[in-house]
């Protein structure tokens, strides 16, 4: 049998997580039992979620066991199979995990996916047409919901679920502002992403200059906003929100090292009668086919074309997470592995 | 034409609000014109509403024009009427502000109603029964949506919001929770309005200390909450909230002077995948009947026992309302007019 390479979670971090919290692993593959599928992975996902797992307080999913592989997203081929309906071969999206190949039970719903690559590219699968481009429709269509015509904002809009948001919302007539960080990322957002305008935040020093950029922005206010990030960015824009505006929560990106992350005004949650809901696009699977389709016919026609930030092999995912983190990937971060 | 006194607003609050921000004044009641009704008032309402009328700056409500008498809820007795559906001795509910009359137009819809005081006295009309009950109901039912055996809480425990949630979350089924200000408020709220524990806020320097009495007090985690407060008080149920837990939030009241309130943990949210939701009860006019019913049924057969606080005479008005903002109130805040 081959060797499998897989990074574990070594230790919890302290604070700033670091590479010396994983660790690299070999073992040798186990045969296939009945029902199993074995599959090489192309690329990993790398995700902001996955650091939240690595804390053992509280959150909003189980923690990464200790001294296992880091989970993650997976597209690959089959390379063997004992479940009649996978093939070597396939193409397939699952949960593989910061690893080189995985053993699937192909009988647990969901766990393996067979996926066509004749006008979708199989790393989007990971991306626009997978978890990030879901999580984007969730947090417009199902929380904010906006009419045409409505102003629409997200933090993070060059990331793998700021550009698919972009997209979804001008499909629905909406004005579209993102904020990003530095002006490559800005003038990406609107030039190829088609957003409306895109604001910088490296260039505002605290949430009040933020807003001001925005108000220019965002003439009408701002009826709907999908939070990525939390802190300066959701502070500035609730300044900037109208009557009844919606916010969906999907990231607190900055708060996930402990640091308090306290939001400036909430008073304004009952001067604008907002709401503001907290979603996981994983609770949600009812609304997967129906985001994929769309999704999947956008990527297909061109009307969404987001970018990758490829790190190479297995070695380099700490690295490349790390950086993610801090918002030095440019669109999806995926490792490729062969 | 007899006298009427009413209090005006004349200058603004510089931070906190003061008796001096109020003027007495007298003005002969005009003639009545085809349509209109002319009101004595017997009680008029103090509610936490009123400051933020105050401020110039953006609140979700016109400001209070300076010069013109407060705005304020009233019940009382027809005087004089030239509207057929009106006449002198009817009992009425009504928004005359802060005077001994009203001269009101009784044809545009919702200026006036009958009220019948068989069951109901008089002035719960202006509590219980009235814009607080309703705001409870809109709370409780439209954004909290309680299952029975559920835990819901609710700041300000011993006020009209307050005691009408109680009765309204108990007749559902739920566990209730209150947090008040003060050991005769708390037991009020226990041993009278039959909520399952109450938390003297005061006993608690800061959040977290308040939290781990929360957290014997809701042992099943809270599923619902109702604000009227901020604050402190808010960032103590959050750290408590079970997944999918939904907070409506009705006051800031610790906002309203312009110091900064700012949230603690936001990140809970998404962790909580949490719905908060501000609203303004009379932006939702098509649930007041079946709001007003329920609310009417509780207090006649008994199962809701509002308490009052009654200032006597107008110009006792502005020191009781200023007390109202400091908890100094227990229950429903009144003046008696006559």
């Amino acid at each position: 049998m081959p060797i499998n390479h897989r990074i574990v979670l070594d230790n919890r971090p302290q604070g700033e997580a670091t590479v010396n919290n994983f660790k690299m692993v070999e073992l040798p593959l186990p045969d296939l039992k009945d029902g199993e599928v074995l599959v090489c992975h192309h690329f990993m996902s790398l995700d902001p979620y996955m650091r939240g797992r690595m804390n053992e307080s509280k959150s909003y999913a189980v923690p990464q066991p200790l001294g296992e592989v880091m989970i993650g997203g997976t597209v690959g081929e089959v390379v063997d199979s004992r479940h009649p309906k996978f093939k070597a071969g396939d193409q397939v999206v699952g949960m593989g995990g910061w690893q080189e190949y995985s053993v699937v039970d192909a009988n647990v719903i969901g766990a393996l996916r067979k996926v066509d690559t004749t006008h979708v590219p199989l790393s989007h699968y990971l991306g626009a047409v997978g978890m990030p481009g879901v999580t984007a429709w969730y947090g417009l269509v199902k929380i904010i919901n906006p009419k045409a015509g409505e102003t629409v904002t997200v933090s993070a809009a060059s990331g793998a679920v700021g550009s698919a948001y972009g997209a979804l919302a001008k499909a629905r007539g909406c004005r579209v502002v993102g904020i990003a960080g530095g002006k490559d990322k800005c003038d990406y957002v609107v030039n190829e992403l088609g957003f409306d305008a895109c604001i910088d935040y490296k260039e505002h020093k605290d949430y009040l200059s933020l807003s001001k950029a925005l108000r220019e922005a965002c003439p009408n206010g701002i009826d709907g906003h999908f939070e990525n990030v939390g802190g300066m960015v959701l502070d500035a824009v609730m300044l900037r929100t109208n009557a009844f505006a919606r916010i969906a929560v999907c990231g607190m990106i900055a708060g996930y090292d402990g640091a308090p992350l306290p939001m400036a005004n909430p008073a304004l949650i009952l001067v604008n009668r907002m709401k503001i809901e907290g979603f996981i696009v994983s609770e949600h699977m009812e609304i997967w086919p129906e985001a994929l389709q769309e999704l999947g016919t956008l990527v297909g026609t061109g009307k969404l074309r987001p970018r990758e930030s490829v790190a190479q092999g297995l070695a380099a995912a700490p690295e490349a997470f790390l950086g993610l983190l801090k918002g030095k990937n440019f669109g999806k971060q995926l490792v490729k592995l062969i």
